[in-house]
């Protein structure tokens, strides 16, 4: 195996200016910053369960490190390392590889994050564990148990678009191809809101980054924090391309349901909505109060009518049926 | 996805006491020793090609763990946190789950190390990646670039035997039941050496563990170091078992380049040659002068009647044609 990855491990071998060591010795060398807790997450991505496998490559190296920047970011933590295992099967050659490492690389610089190191082997599939290092001050890590009843619930972007651009690869759509174009960007490189989160500590009370779905993600947070939610339908910001969607029966589901968007929601005090206003503007993304938190077990939605919709908190596994 | 491995997800939750939260938000929380560098280490395992699709679970698990901290042990680092991303084919019932995370967990609490998270998801091949934080006083980190000339090579343990147990798991050979367990004991369980490589800072040049095999990882330590070697085979400590199998036409093949051993291999100045011996005393595993890096770029070997051997310093991955 050593022999035959010579060439490959090539790629995955980026000095890291961050760290004491390059990769290559039996670990990384890194120095935390003094008085920081470190946040810690690990994430596995599997072909033709988690992407398609002939998923571009370099889109694949960014997703790879966007998904894991994003749980950094839904602690209110700076990502600072991250390390990739990689299992590589034959469909996965040189060319495959060197872009991949390269996107993967761009992703984290972008986001002031080190690659110090990993490992690479060989498989029958395609298999990415990416660990990601980030650091918070004691105490102001955004956790999913601190939402109140009577906060805020906010959302960052638009909820609902990688869901339609999963929803586009597996079916025959009719629309333009800029709206075509954005759905599959939102789907395939999204962006992990690494300065909303930091901008959001003091600020939030609870928060999590948008993997599952909302209405599941949400659920994640009611469920840690032992509190219901109202929501209004009508308060979650709709993309344009997704407004020229609406002739699609299912498109209230993506935009409630649909998983891999790697937006925020969190919850907040109301007192605080001009602060986070403020904050979100200087990470420059848009967000959106789309509802509360209540103190009773329930968890209600209405639609823009004010009338309740019937919908299941739970996420659904896109990509099960790949 | 989630519905499905609900059960088995309960296996990869426990409570890790070094940390201030549960598995189950977005990422761990821990707060480093102040003052400490960081070490990180992230290793990939894959059925059928790094162990036997068959290979107890429970032992797989103490297996994954160690391999990691032996890394860890190869820096002079104190393990502390451990993450854990695995693919679980159908083959991977919960029965094999719940053993897996056992032996995993056990593994990582015989070292003081806290699994704090990770991620559990399905695929078409049980595939395990594991990331090791350790930490280490700033500047003791053991690299493998410290080798100077002069310096006394070292190894601890007895190596080949991992490799023979491998060979008994491919082979049909004949020996007692009590030398067939010590190999396999020695492939499926290693032990790593993390208290000599902390009892090792300070007196250690530069160390590897072993897991291509001797040869080549000392070949690791001589690339980093730009320098020779000098081995003596007789030098090498075999265990009794292996003193057993000389009828074995590979033995000494087995001791030189058989991996997975997971020992430490180091340098250290003759004079310190006392003081780590007392230190391997203290971390209760024998070490034993198997020869003296020199100046030049040659690498020799010296039978036992002070012949050269004529050998090829690189490990052979055993498990490429499992």
């Amino acid at each position: 195996m050593r022999s035959e990855f010579e060439l490959i491990r090539r790629h995955f071998t980026h000095p890291a200016p961050g760290t004491r060591l390059p990769v290559g010795d039996d670990c990384a060398l890194m120095s935390p910053s003094p008085g920081q807790e470190l946040a810690v997450s690990t994430d596995v991505l599997v072909a033709e369960r988690h992407f398609f496998g002939n998923t571009d490559p370099y889109r694949l190296g960014r997703k790879s490190a966007a998904v894991n920047l994003s749980d950094a970011a839904a602690m209110g933590a700076r990502p600072r390392w991250a390390t990739l295992g990689i299992t590589l099967s034959p469909a996965q050659d040189e060319p495959w590889v060197e872009a991949f490492a390269r996107g993967f690389h761009e992703e984290l610089q972008v986001h002031g994050t080190d690659w110090v190191g990993g490992d690479t082997t060989a498989g029958p599939v395609a298999m990415i564990a990416v660990t990601i290092l980030a650091e918070v001050p004691p105490g102001q890590a955004l956790l999913r148990s601190g939402a109140q009843p009577g906060d805020d619930i906010w959302v960052s972007g638009t909820p609902g678009d990688a869901g339609l651009g999963l929803k586009l690869l597996k079916e025959n759509l009719a629309m333009s191809e800029e709206d075509r174009r954005h759905f599959l960007d939102r789907l395939e490189t999204p962006t992990p809101r690494v300065m909303l989160g930091l901008a959001l500590r003091g600020l939030a009370h609870a928060a999590i980054d948008i993997s599952d779905g909302l209405l599941a993600d949400l659920g994640h947070i009611l469920d840690a924090s032992g509190t219901g939610a109202c929501l209004e339908f009508a308060r979650i910001p709709l993309s344009k391309a997704m407004v020229r969607q609406q002739s699609l029966a299912d498109w209230p589901l993506l935009v409630l349901s649909g998983g891999d968007d790697y937006e925020l929601c969190f919850t907040a005090a109301p007192a605080s909505a001009s602060a986070i206003q403020r904050a979100a503007a200087s990470a420059d993304v848009p967000v959106a109060r789309i509802g509360k938190v209540t103190d009773s077990s329930d968890r209600i939605l209405y639609d823009g009518d004010g009338w309740p919709m019937v919908m299941a908190w739970q996420g659904f596994d896109h990509f099960r049926n790949v």
